[in-house]
């Protein structure tokens, strides 16, 4: 279904790029947009990239498993406002057993407004790690040594 | 640009149409989607719809005006779950001088999960309410007496 | 321990009270509270109400249990800013077999901001009312014909 | 007023902890807290100790200052869920002219949940970074050499 489909954004060279609204929601009183919400906006690309590599959050929930964001390193550069639209670009790095290092960023047309380095694990109901599914990780890793020919995020 | 456009969904004979996704910030623990999150896709919905009638929340907030929310009426029908796509469905209703009133629906698929009746007033920064822009009045009010044709939100 | 239950508000002779402050993450561009937002501080009132009650989320969680949010009629009559000191005032009214209907307020000092009349249920993981635990009913009921000593939501 | 006092925590020898519920509002599908939701919870930490050194979000926007999040390295080491009671501990670091480096965690009783190294600035209605009010330069700097009393944060 087209419409579905472009909901999810779509698979570059490189990743993984979506475009997503700045709402009213996702403002604060300072005029722009709080700062936790671009996590928000992080996590919606990770998502949408992991469902058109076929994981989806639904199956992972019904063998108990979960995607965990570990860690996160915020770069804040620039402000996004009301009414912008951003492109979500989402990058795989270094696929380990268990977690993935994604390289992230948020920009308005060519301006980098955020940028994130992004370790996340795939754990169970007890929170134990996982390994990756075998399909999952083959798919990341031919993205993570992309051809040049994509737009690629640099934090 | 085509793509930015299919973000603000579309017009229809009876109001506005907009397609969004379920994401993780939207679930609570209970694995639905948060009621208080229904609220967001709404303003997503009357956002873009006002949008699509010229409409523009950064053109209103440089006059110091804004559109605020001044009674709402929901019934949460079914719940929504992770993942799933959602149509948001807005038409307008009685149009006051300084009020508008508002039908809303989030369906999934054929099935309306929950609806809303929804007044709006166009407020300054003192919070006092403000007349409608006269073109916003009568895109409205062209709208609210829809030909038939269109997919109809009843609640 | 003190300082715990002191996070949880007060029972009153009519229902309970709960004070919560306003922070960045509840605002939005207007530089006032967003909408969605007040139904976040009514639900922490009813949570608390309900804990002070002896009703915890998480007992409930492990019998597949949840309160759902089936109707909500709101009047945002003025607005919250930041900084505020909000008051949450929950009052139990007619308790039904599966559902509880309650009337809340958020007041900022002796001003009433925001009324809600509310409709929750008690329904397993399938969705599906449950009846309510008699404790908890009987302990609604008793709430519910208040001696008229305690502050009261006229909505 | 007591009640509003014990609302923004207190300062300690080495800076300011404050007590948070964790709601419904701050969990997803999962069962846990939803990362994002911890940026919530240390703004409120950082908010309520400028608070209590006398700085107020409202007086710094009258004078079209705002504080924003410039850059934040987190460390998600265990789960917060439903009805935890949460401790934000905020320690200042570096002080600089327009940048304030801060150590923040959430901990569960003993137990440290997630941490995070923040680097926040005074910035204007433009997104200029100011230099920080004398007053609050000094308050800041007295808790950044602590006597060793208090409890400290380690990461």
């Amino acid at each position: 279904m087209a419409e579905g489909h472009d909901l999810c954004g779509h698979l570059t060279a490189a990743g993984h790029e979506l475009r997503q609204r700045v709402y009213f929601e996702d403002t604060d009183f300072s005029g722009l947009v709080y700062h936790a919400r671009y996590l928000h906006f992080f996590e919606r690309g990770r998502s949408d990239y992991l469902r058109l590599l076929g994981v989806h959050h639904n199956e992972l929930a019904a063998d108990g498993l979960a995607f965990a964001v570990k860690t996160m390193a915020l770069d804040f550069k620039r402000p996004a406002r009301i009414d912008d639209i951003l492109t979500i670009v989402t990058e795989p790095g270094e696929i380990g057993g268990a977690r993935i290092r994604l390289r992230q960023a948020i920009a308005r047309g060519e301006t980098i407004l955020v940028t994130a380095a992004v370790e996340v694990a795939l754990v169970n109901a007890g929170g134990k790690p996982q390994r990756l599914p075998l399909a999952v990780r083959a798919a990341l890793e031919a993205q993570s040594q992309p051809r040049g020919d994509g737009r690629s995020v640099s934090i």
